[in-house]
């Protein structure tokens, strides 16, 4: 008899994408940066002297909260960094969501929240996006009505790149009763020209907590570094009573600092990523693969007519000669794959390798 | 009205031994090793191309579970790499001890043990060691009889720095119907002479989790790296459901391998803090202060006649000179301070400070 509880027992892990170790692959399948952390972080690592080591880290990670705060605008009390953004979304429903209650998220979205949800022993609930990959008009009052303790909402969106605006946002902050909890992994990608901010809509609500990462915009998904923004009140309960006491160490909080204080070095990948994403949707779209409009450093492909091969066949067409996408095996996304935005070289390498395969 | 959790809102954190940033401080405190990592950790950090730091790490840490298998004589499949060890003591809770369980610990134990009982919402006993700092004889049964679905036991024991035996162990997971944790954040410190070893344990008893930790024998607790030993099927539901998808670090995961690598550079360290133990137990003695008999980096106190001061206020003291130990508010160490074994030059600058404390 298994000594897991039954609702371990029942549930299943989280698939992630594929990570080979081969440097012959072409990796475009989790989302990260293609370009390497700033040369501030390189400096910062070459300075460490491992004679620091045998002590504890500094508990809550100050140098880094100063940083972020300034960076912010904020209070070093409104922010609680954590080993990736996963810890802090965890955080939050061991803190927030109980086991009576209800947590709720888009479909689609991300794949890991179900599975908080059944490691909690928790409801779990998905709102379907409209057809044109929006928000429901009546998100707020639907949420309440199905009695939501928690909804985890991406933006801009994964899988598809869809960006809501701040307005959207504050919206279903106002109107939602429980905890609103977005999701910004990828909002380093949305082009400045929108003049997208959420941060200042913390001050405003009690029930908002942003999520941000630097996994994808700093380049450090090696790291395991994230952060949390909300106010004080929220981020008090995860900062001093859920999280494991040393839940950053000592050299990710230095180099995740030095990160942050060289921000424009990574502004520049943005600016990179952001051209890259125009030109492959545009060699995909000459393919006659059509994506959807994105403010992420990824894009949701539909394979579709008038492509003869089916998405997940592309996918493992693609894989077997060493380029990696995503295909998710969900109704929603049966004729899709999720392709990240490389260097131009990786998504020239893709581009004539779909030629290939489409068109053979 | 707050959004927490009834049980979370109710609960306290873990307070963790005090850690000051200043260098003048003598932190004798949180049980760190005073010597720095071995140099192979040196020379590894000095490797490390933060270039590789925009990929994911591997997620199951398969280098570092490949040496530590080699060195414990196991298989890959019986170990989980985890942040530190805090983070495998709660995912063993998350997995094992349903909110309607019990999860048990002695009197006195480690404080974080209740921390992620309450986080859990789950029922909490504890068993009182004998007066005599020993097992109770009927341990097993005593668990049986009280419905515990996991029980916790430090070995060597903390506070006390008690060792028990690997036959008194094997006799609880015998008898014990539930899941019998084995917390050796210690073990690294027990003298050779005694031959202990548990890890052979693991493949007779279904049972049975042992944590081992970096963080002191190793010097590396700046690092937050742990792990677990115990058979496949326990470990699988840690490794597949539960623990966060990249819970360790590219940069921990090749320092923690490095300084398993380079064993024989630690057990030194060891073998220096051993003979340091000895010496700070009899300079205690000739103060008239007595401590217990330990096999770990650390002496429990006893601050009692004929001593004037008591346990609280020589604390107090210490600490305004800058020599930090640590003092527990519990019934049972009321009149005891924990005394982390430093360097010979730590330990004489607290027998000389401690000398003029006692008598001024």
């Amino acid at each position: 008899m298994s000594l897991q509880r039954p609702n371990i027992l029942r549930m299943r892990g989280y698939s992630f994408g594929e990570q080979p170790s081969s440097k012959l692959v072409t990796k475009l399948n989790t989302n990260e940066n293609p370009y390497p952390p700033s040369p501030q972080v390189a400096e910062a690592l070459a300075s460490i002297d491992t004679s620091i080591l045998n002590r504890y880290p500094n508990p809550v990670a100050n140098a880094f909260r100063e940083t972020a705060a300034c960076l912010h605008d904020l209070h070093v009390d409104n922010i609680i960094p954590t080993n990736g953004g996963d810890e802090l979304l965890r955080l939050i429903v061991t803190t927030y969501v109980d086991p009576t209650e209800t947590l709720a998220t888009t479909a689609p979205a991300y794949s890991l929240y179900p599975v908080l949800a059944a490691t909690q022993n928790c409801n779990f609930v998905e709102i379907p996006l409209t057809t044109s990959w929006n928000l429901p008009e009546n998100l707020g009052s639907l949420l309440n009505k199905n009695k939501v303790k928690a909804f985890f909402l991406i933006n801009p969106h994964a899988p598809t790149g869809q960006l809501f605006s701040s307005e959207q946002i504050e919206r279903v902050a106002s109107e939602f009763d429980g905890l609103l909890v977005i999701d910004e992994a990828y909002v380093d990608f949305v082009d400045p020209i929108q003049q997208h901010n959420c941060v200042p809509l913390i001050d405003r609500h009690e029930n908002l907590i942003i999520l941000r990462t630097m996994s994808k915009g700093y380049s450090l998904a090696g790291l395991r570094f994230g952060y949390g923004l909300a106010c004080a009140d929220l981020i008090a309960p995860l900062a001093n009573k859920t999280r494991d006491s040393y839940n950053t160490d000592s050299i990710a909080q230095i180099l995740a600092t030095a990160a942050l204080k060289s921000k424009a070095y990574s502004e520049g990948t943005w600016q990179k990523i952001r051209q890259s994403r125009q030109r492959l949707a545009l060699g995909l779209q000459n393919l006659g693969i059509s994506c959807s409009s994105s403010e992420a450093n990824f894009l949701l492909c539909t394979v579709d007519h008038p492509i003869q091969i089916n998405a997940q066949t592309l996918y493992e067409k693609l894989k077997k000669e060493n380029i990696f996408v995503r295909y998710f095996e969900e109704p929603l996304l049966q004729n899709k794959i999720r392709i990240t935005v490389g260097s131009d070289d990786e998504n020239k390498r893709l581009l004539s390798l779909m030629r290939t395969l489409i068109d053979p």
